[in-house]
């Protein structure tokens, strides 16, 4: 039975206080790294000049639960925990028996579920002794994210911006740069692997593949920086759990639990972070029902329409190869205005899952995701980032099928982010001109063929 | 004593359900509104053309406390309460042994406190039959809010917003469309009051005066359309105090009580909003000590330079004439970028317990208040609108002068916006491109000489 609450509160009492690390509950461990010259498996030290020594541990612990430490904790609880709040609103206009609860993210300084790895990446970057950070952004919410982050804990952040973002989206340029940050359009010249980009295509509109070589190479070749990525990775995935976690802990106090989870997926970690602390109740036997939902756009749809491989992370082929559900690595999609779903790959550990068929996937075309945000705006007041937007699209179909057969179900979607940076994509939705693309089977093949693979696996 | 917290939790259940009315406590009565013609007192069936029934008898209601509508609890609820922060991360910072405490209106759907009295003035107008709403927006803080009040209540809006702010701030308009309502840049071809105004300064870029006068001629002209204000207005500071009577039950949960209650003051709302429920103690006798600060920027100083007089609250003469601290209704102020401080007169509530000597004012410099939001951004990690940077400065000056008496006082601030929106006035300021404007007193007496006032007043 439910509460009659719209907002589900939390004191800082009841805040998690470790992340939950899925990896020692999965069926089969997630696949290890590998050298993309050598096609032999990496080991921590292979990472050094990229990660720190915590976070590559991290990376491929064993341990369930890790403690937040106190530094990055105090900085959670400066906007964690986040709002849980249930769209009885929307549930009234779609006429549905559902109830739809929607965890807020976009309750951050930055606006997004980002800073929770950027400002736990930053604490342990410095604790080793890092001076500066080197990363790559989408949409610019990572970049935003890491920018503050490295405020906060007194690192130097230098971001490449992949530059379709760069040019649409120049109050996230801003943002950066009053967080301190330093900020490159992608492809750059400040880079060899953005001046051979350049070279070849001199209009190139950039790719999250692209901007990732360039922050790599940045890292590689200063002794006092490191990279940073905002999703995909597993201690990415680990650090966003603190959603998932909160959210149990909001909707026990409105004697729910959720029948499906939703989140967007681009690189997997807003999806990851809302889910794995449920999948936890899957994995281990106690909510074998439970429904997760990976929602992510037509012109860029890694699970639904790649392959399971082993691919590079980045366009060069200067970070690993992980085996993971990919477009291959020089797939550059379309300029559609979610910019951080346009990822060619995806989280090795919600590869696994999907491939396990432990989680599904839908993919959508903007215009509809436009569509199903202009209700919600209309219904709750709040305008999603258009990455949010395509869980809330997931959201409502699957509400709208709950009206259908009269099932109550309790619906729980991750808004990861808010559009105050977007609203140019919206003025294109409104006045028509949002141009919906989509990627084919064949293309994938074609992108796909001949990838070398590493031996036995 | 005070508790460990850093973000005090209020859950729905604690949420006040009136607004506090703080009329009946002044020490006199808020002088009542004239008509600019006869220079008359003006009836409540004067000002039905502009507004609802109920919200002219909330302008004058001898009652302390009005009920807050189930339907506007109902969307209050989506964001509020907001969170009560303390920041502890600048009092560090400051090296100060204060207690800094800062109320998040930012973390509305539209970014600030607006929407408190936007909701509710939308609800009444529907109650009444209103189809639309016309109203003026100088940031565009107070239109986005109208505009989302709007389309939650099924009204049409119509926002004429000041041209300088339209031209610097494409997405606040982007955002109002995004809810639905028409925007027109103001002084519009629209009026005859905008009309007025071109012919003679063609290149006017606008003012919150004239944009009311635009406003005000719309709703008079259309049967179906009521005017809207966002500020000034004694209802509007009754809607307001939502944010005051949050704190009050936040900070008794950490065992606080403030010394000093800041937030900047352009009309005065969320000045009001947050002060008026501590006032109340003060003007009861149970807190004689409490200091209320309210912080205006050097280049439209209404408080520490304008004079007490009746003047109109817009700049054509079809509104009012109401008794306020004011510029002159003629006043045009430089394009300083903290557009919601631009107005010329200032709420008459405010102005009586200014000119009664109940509460301060202080006015800052445009470049010493963004010093002060760069400092909050780099400890708190939030990005403040630049008006509510105004209370920040505040707030930290009188930090710092804790550290030197060693007095650990409790100030509160409202911090009343995120900068998601203002990020090109950031870049300005860093960039060393922010000219400090002035206005002096010998401009003000030149406004105001000879401005007829009604008799025996």
């Amino acid at each position: 039975m439910s509460s009659d609450l719209t907002k589900i509160p939390l004191s800082e009492s009841e805040m998690p206080r470790t992340w939950y690390n899925i990896q020692p509950d999965l069926p089969r461990p997630v696949p290890p790294p590998y050298h993309p010259g050598t096609l032999q498996p990496l080991t921590p030290p292979d990472l050094m000049p990229l990660f720190p020594v915590a976070l590559l541990q991290q990376e491929m612990s064993p341990e369930r639960y890790i403690e937040i430490p106190e530094e990055v904790f105090d900085i959670y609880r400066l906007w964690r925990p986040t709002p849980l709040v249930r769209a009885r609103r929307l549930e009234k206009a779609l006429d549905t028996p559902a109830h739809i609860y929607y965890k807020y993210e976009g309750a951050s300084p930055v606006g997004s579920h980002k800073p929770n790895t950027a400002v736990a990446q930053a604490y342990y970057n410095k604790l080793e002794g890092t001076r500066r950070l080197a990363t790559e952004t989408g949409a610019g919410q990572w970049g935003s994210a890491l920018a503050m982050a490295g405020r906060l804990m007194g690192l130097d952040v230098t971001v490449y911006m992949v530059k379709v973002s760069y040019q649409q989206k120049p109050y996230r340029r801003l943002l950066m740069e009053s967080y301190g940050a330093t900020v490159y359009a992608s492809p750059s010249e400040v880079t060899e692997a953005g001046r051979k980009v350049l070279a070849a295509t001199p209009n190139s509109t950039g790719s999250l593949g692209i901007a990732i070589s360039e922050a790599v190479e940045d890292a590689v070749k200063h002794e006092d920086t490191k990279y940073s990525l905002g999703s995909v990775l597993n201690h990415v995935l680990l650090h966003q759990t603190v959603i998932g976690e909160e959210c149990i802990a909001q909707l026990a106090k409105a004697d729910e639990y959720p029948d499906i989870v939703i989140g967007c997926c681009g690189g997997g970690s807003n999806l990851g972070g809302i889910a794995n602390p449920f999948l936890r109740d899957k994995l281990t036997g106690r909510k074998p029902n439970l429904r997760v939902i990976a929602v992510e756009p037509a012109a860029c749809p890694t699970l639904t329409k790649g392959k399971y491989l082993y691919d590079l992370g980045d366009s060069v082929g200067l970070g690993p190869m992980v085996k993971m559900y990919t477009l291959g690595h020089s797939f550059v999609p379309e300029g559609i205005h979610a910019g951080g779903l346009r990822y060619h790959g995806d989280s090795p550990i919600i590869s696994l899952l999907y491939d396990e068929g432990l989680i599904e996937a839908v993919a959508y075309h903007q215009n509809p995701v436009f569509a199903a945000a202009a209700q919600f705006i209309a219904t709750e007041g709040l305008l999603p980032a258009p990455e949010s937007a395509h869980a809330i699209k997931a959201a409502m179909d699957e509400a709208i099928k709950c009206r259908e057969s009269g099932e109550k179900k309790v619906i729980l979607f991750n808004l990861s982010g808010h559009g105050h940076f977007d609203l140019t994509a919206y003025d294109a939705y409104f006045q028509g001109k949002l141009v919906d693309t989509e990627y084919s089977s064949a293309d994938v093949e074609a992108a796909l063929a001949g990838l070398p693979q590493p031996a036995g696996v």
